[in-house]
């Protein structure tokens, strides 16, 4: 099976760019005051990145059969959690990166202080935007998807990774300690992007949440694994960031634990597991599939 | 009138009490991974601070007679977001500063990494307390607080006023401008603690609810203009933060604008508007009313 059929590419060539539509007009306008803010949440958010989070909570909506015009709320939210977060790793207190996306990190066309209030306020609409539309048939399921997205977004969840992440770097890390890592790092934030997804919608049962939120863990994993793969055999011109650097900051990384070949294994690995938590004989699951397909086998 | 009743002290005293023993409590524990990170927010957070926000919020929650087991949690959600823009304020992109409160600023006593993450985490935690707790008798009217307070710590509240606190170093500002700034910089986020502690009851007619805003509007402008006098005029150990730091920014302030006599004359008749807004006969005031003559006459 190969990720890049032409329906798969159809249908997330569609949802990139409605998504994008929507970023554009949820963001305040670059001459609204403090211009030069928003100007600079607008260069951090839009024209990028390749909108992992927002697919993936859109294939999880088909589960529920959820209206887009919702889950491109909750996608958006979930997005701008993660463009604040490259701002704030980006700078350089935390790993000093002056690219990202292919074009000079945020700190760099701007400057620090704006990067780190762009990083702020990104977060703040996020949350603004979970609360501001209806999301949900009743408001309680939509508190609860308010607070699975700030839970994941913080010190137990993605911040806490990042600071795992700067704990670790110049140590060198079990296999598990790694994956520790990386469930909070980049995993959280995964994980609620298909579980706000399939609460746009109503009737998962508890059991096939379970099981969804169990491909949603697999699928970051591998996310990640790949990421590790991709940084150390990729371009810095293929990736739009800085490749090689995790070596070069002497991080640990899933290949420098493993090597290569079992790295790349790993991912298969957890493809695996993340299908095995679908029903594949349901429809659809199929969006779902191609996406675990397509995170472990891009390349860039 | 004076502010240091005993009956105030009283009051202020046990609500400061219960904030902060709430606030423990709220915060990740110190050996919870990771625990560096929780360490420094639970620094950044306890142990300091006037409380003002928390003790507004609990004031203007007499007027509906709100649970105060609910006001504590939506007072510690407003305290959150105002210690992380203090971190972040701090960082030396920002501010610079490396006194807080008495203490070694966070990203002095950790780290700037640290610091950087503690401010986004709180962030996080101060929304998933808001969504987490019942707060209000339907779903609907809390999540109208989650996107109040959201609104009131992005781009066009605190965060945003810090931009324009920023753009402004070195330049003069008029009357005007200045006031503009601080409607956002700290404006926002009294507004918001105000009209929380209200929320958690019921029964406030929108007129009531219109004129509650105008005195946290009022208040909230009186609030930094003193400030502004008090960094003019106090001590570094008085004040536990560092003294003169504006003039020496050569930031534009209402001591710069206006001369310290009629800085004070301003913040007195801001005051005056604040306390107009109330109902002075209504005895469910009298906390709003005497912390609108201790935001004025502190001396710290």
């Amino acid at each position: 099976m190969t990720t890049t059929t032409a329906d798969f590419r159809h249908w997330a060539g569609g949802l990139q760019q409605r998504v994008e539509a929507r970023l554009q007009a949820l963001l305040p306008g670059p001459d609204l005051a403090p211009q030069r803010l928003h100007q600079a949440m607008r260069y951090a958010v839009l024209g990028g990145g390749k909108r992992v989070r927002p697919l993936l909570a859109f294939a999880a909506a088909e589960l529920t059969r959820a209206d887009p015009e919702r889950v491109v709320i909750a996608a958006s939210a979930v997005e701008l959690i993660h463009a604040y977060s490259l701002v704030h790793d980006d700078l350089p207190c935390m790993d000093n990166d002056v690219l990202r996306r292919g074009k000079p990190a945020c700190h760099v066309e701007f400057d620090e202080a704006t990067a780190l209030l762009v990083g702020d306020a990104l977060q703040s609409l996020a949350f603004q935007l979970l609360a501001e539309y209806r999301l949900a048939d009743d408001a309680a399921a939509q508190l609860e998807m308010v607070r699975l997205l700030a839970a994941a977004s913080g010190s137990r969840g993605m911040a806490g990774g990042q600071a795992i992440d700067l704990a670790a770097a110049g140590t060198s890390l079990t296999l598990t300690e790694l994956e520790f890592m990386h469930i909070h790092k980049t995993g959280a934030l995964i994980r609620a992007a298909v579980l706000l997804g399939a609460r746009c919608g109503t009737g998962l049962s508890p059991e096939r949440t379970e099981k969804l939120d169990h491909y949603a863990k697999c699928v970051g994993l591998a996310f990640q694994v790949v990421d590790d793969v991709l940084d150390a055999e990729a371009t810095t011109a293929t990736l739009g960031k800085t490749a090689g650097k995790d070596a070069g900051r002497n991080k640990p990384t899933y290949v420098s634990v493993l090597g290569g070949n079992d790295a790349r294994k790993l991912a298969d690995e957890l493809r695996a597991a993340a299908l095995s938590a679908l029903d594949n004989g349901d429809e659809r699951t199929l969006r779902l599939r191609q996406l675990a397909d397509f995170i472990v086998d891009r390349k860039f």
